[in-house]
């Protein structure tokens, strides 16, 4: 990835973005911040997959082998967060939950104790910082970690945010912008009314009947953005859902903090996380199942229960607040479909920009899906390519020539 | 016990019912049903323990060691439900939920076994019906039993209601009453405007600052019973809250029926219940927890999920609904205080009927309670003499005279 700064004198373009989860409302923001009027359009802003995640900012810890493509955008995002979150906090008068105390990574069993050992040694190859701590000084750190707890380790750059205050945040600070405004409604077809440019994106039609038209317009709504008519031709949208349960329990006054970092377990072989919040809630996840059910399982619930009580036996004690279910949009490669996308002449469709696909790395990925998406639609020069949206598509007809993409307008 | 059929001359009585849980509802319409003008005080009727309750109407199952005194009770409550429920569908138009299934009594392990051996002796020692099933014929009833259970058991005279679907019925019925109606608030004090009889209870002051009068008073409010100012002098209502997880889960189609019979289980000691609706959700309950969380806890819905997996597998694979967490009035011998109460004069209080501290057994025990305390107001003769709600308290001072009780009015 190579960001470039916005040309201050770069003149602005009237946008529209689909989607007021937590990306969408990132770019929306970072557009209308640098000076671009932007229409928000989302049925329910922050109502899907954003209002279930736990806001874990983990380029370390979620770092898989075979996904390296990923950790350079994840890290970029994460470099950005700082800066992003104190702006943010700024321009919305509210606090947006970023805090960035070190994540506990811990182990149960010999092979749990294997595999993160042989974790942390691909991860510090490629450069990331982990900290093997001993569980006497995790225990220090934590005192509620089981004593069955037999390895520990500190990922100091992986830090959370609150997703829920954030997104509250991004709607704050949109709504004081004077060229934000957001329409609650859902889009169901990329406008094409450009007559000299047919496959141009020019805008997009409601379901309310209502036709926004834009200069450019970036499809940020998960999962539903397969759904929309007029996606340039031959564009698939390898799309899927990777449901999550995700439970919210607050700690009674006398177990507070129940533990003051993130705690991510591998709980004989199964991943299992706890989010601290300041308010006493504790944020308890997550499953992913790739099944048609929509809502909370009870065996995942049960299995959530069970592994964390394994590394922190008090979570026994806590209230349940709240069990939500989610679906996440999973690819092909766990990467995003992130950037501008060929169409049938194999160049790159003007006035439209994609940004989903983001899976378990939405919220981490929010503040660089916001500057790559300003950058692309500022005229700035941004490389996207291991995150091309077209990257699984069957070449258009007639067969996408392999010319140099088109400079944005 | 001993219940009288109302005489059918009796004087209409005016009547104040405070607290609208499936008690005080159940008591409302049989005073109304008997033509009696009835009030009903409730700020969020049937939203209490009415709300989280299963419905099991299981006397057989529920009998407990050294509760004979009960037995009684939730026998004759359980011989008048199905003539209560005819005739609370008719009054109502509406279905509350009353099946007489038989209940099915499954134990896990060796222990278990031997446990629910020696309880059946016992039940079987009092007239109980319980029919040693084998595992085989268990399984054959419910295919979905685990290949662990190891003990199973029918209960034919345990069957279930639905108390949510029994609560909207008796409002119906309520509401379709003209000499009955309901308000929205909550009881805060007995009046004593007699002057001629300042023990005597003539109504009730709301929290609305509103004041209303009756000849009768039925203080059904569950916990609330005991804060509610102007009570008997010297009369203690032991109650005290146990609080109760409890989930509802849904089936997905390919798994319906999940079990077709009540399910109660004893894994490895403790209890479990599925109870089926035939909308395809299943109740599954519940904890008994007597610390000071009101809302659900980790660990009680944990264990709950853990046993009724033990003993039917794929609850793992049911959406899950809804935690509830409500507390049940419970009393030192887990008996009701229900009936009349002496006062500070050795007899009893002119004007006041107690009905609450119905613990496990509020929803079985509202037709009885339901007919006891409106035999009671209509001067019926009813010996409560085990559950008089002042069982419990210090004599009042000056001590209580041991004369007969005074005949209601």
């Amino acid at each position: 990835m190579n960001v470039h700064a916005p040309s201050p004198g770069a003149d602005a373009v009237r946008t529209l973005v689909i989607g007021g989860g937590i990306v969408g409302l990132s770019i929306a923001w970072e557009l209308g911040r640098r000076g671009h009027p932007v229409t928000l359009v989302d049925p329910d802003p922050a109502g899907g997959a954003t209002f279930a995640a736990a806001g874990m900012l983990a380029p370390v810890s979620e770092f898989h082998y075979q996904e390296q493509e990923l950790l350079g955008l994840t890290f970029a995002s994460a470099a950005a967060y700082p800066a992003f979150a104190r702006d943010l906090a700024e321009a919305s008068g509210t606090d947006p939950g970023y805090r960035t105390r070190p994540t506990l990574v811990v182990g149960l069993d010999s092979a749990d104790r294997t595999a993160l050992a042989d974790l942390a040694a691909a991860q510090r190859a490629h450069g990331l910082e982990v900290e093997d701590l001993g569980t006497r000084e995790a225990r220090r750190r934590e005192p509620l970690l089981s004593p069955a707890v037999s390895s520990a380790q500190a990922a100091p750059g992986d830090h959370q945010v609150d997703p829920r205050a954030m997104a509250a945040s991004l709607q704050a600070a949109l709504a004081a912008l004077p060229q934000a405004r957001t329409v609650a409604a859902t889009a169901v077809a990329l406008l094409h009314d450009d007559p000299a440019d047919p496959e141009g994106v020019t805008g997009a039609a409601l379901d309310t009947g209502q036709r926004l038209e834009a200069q450019e317009t970036v499809l940020a709504c998960g999962l539903g953005a397969a759904a929309v008519e007029g996606l340039p031709t031959g564009l698939e949208l390898r799309l899927r859902p990777v449901h999550g349960d995700i439970l919210r329990l607050r700690a009674p006054e006398r177990l507070r903090p129940l533990v003051q970092h993130t705690v991510r377990g591998l709980v004989h072989g199964r991943p299992v996380y706890l989010v601290p919040r300041e308010d006493g809630t504790v944020v308890l996840g997550a499953t992913q199942r790739e099944n048609s059910e929509p809502g909370p399982q009870a065996g995942g619930v049960y299995e959530l229960l069970r592994d964390a009580q394994a590394i922190v036996p008090a979570v026994a004690e806590l209230e349940l607040l709240e069990v939500t279910s989610r679906a996440r949009p999973g690819t092909p490669d766990n990467a995003p479909l992130l950037g501008r996308c060929r169409g049938a002449d194999g160049v790159d469709v003007p006035g439209l920009v994609i940004a989903t696909g983001f899976f378990r790395h939405g919220v981490l990925l929010s503040p660089a899906a916001a500057h790559v998406c300003a950058d692309l639609i500022g005229g700035g020069r941004v490389d996207l390519t291991p995150f091309r949206p077209d990257r699984f598509s069957r070449p258009a007809t007639p067969p996408a020539r392999l010319t140099p993409a088109r400079s944005t307008p």
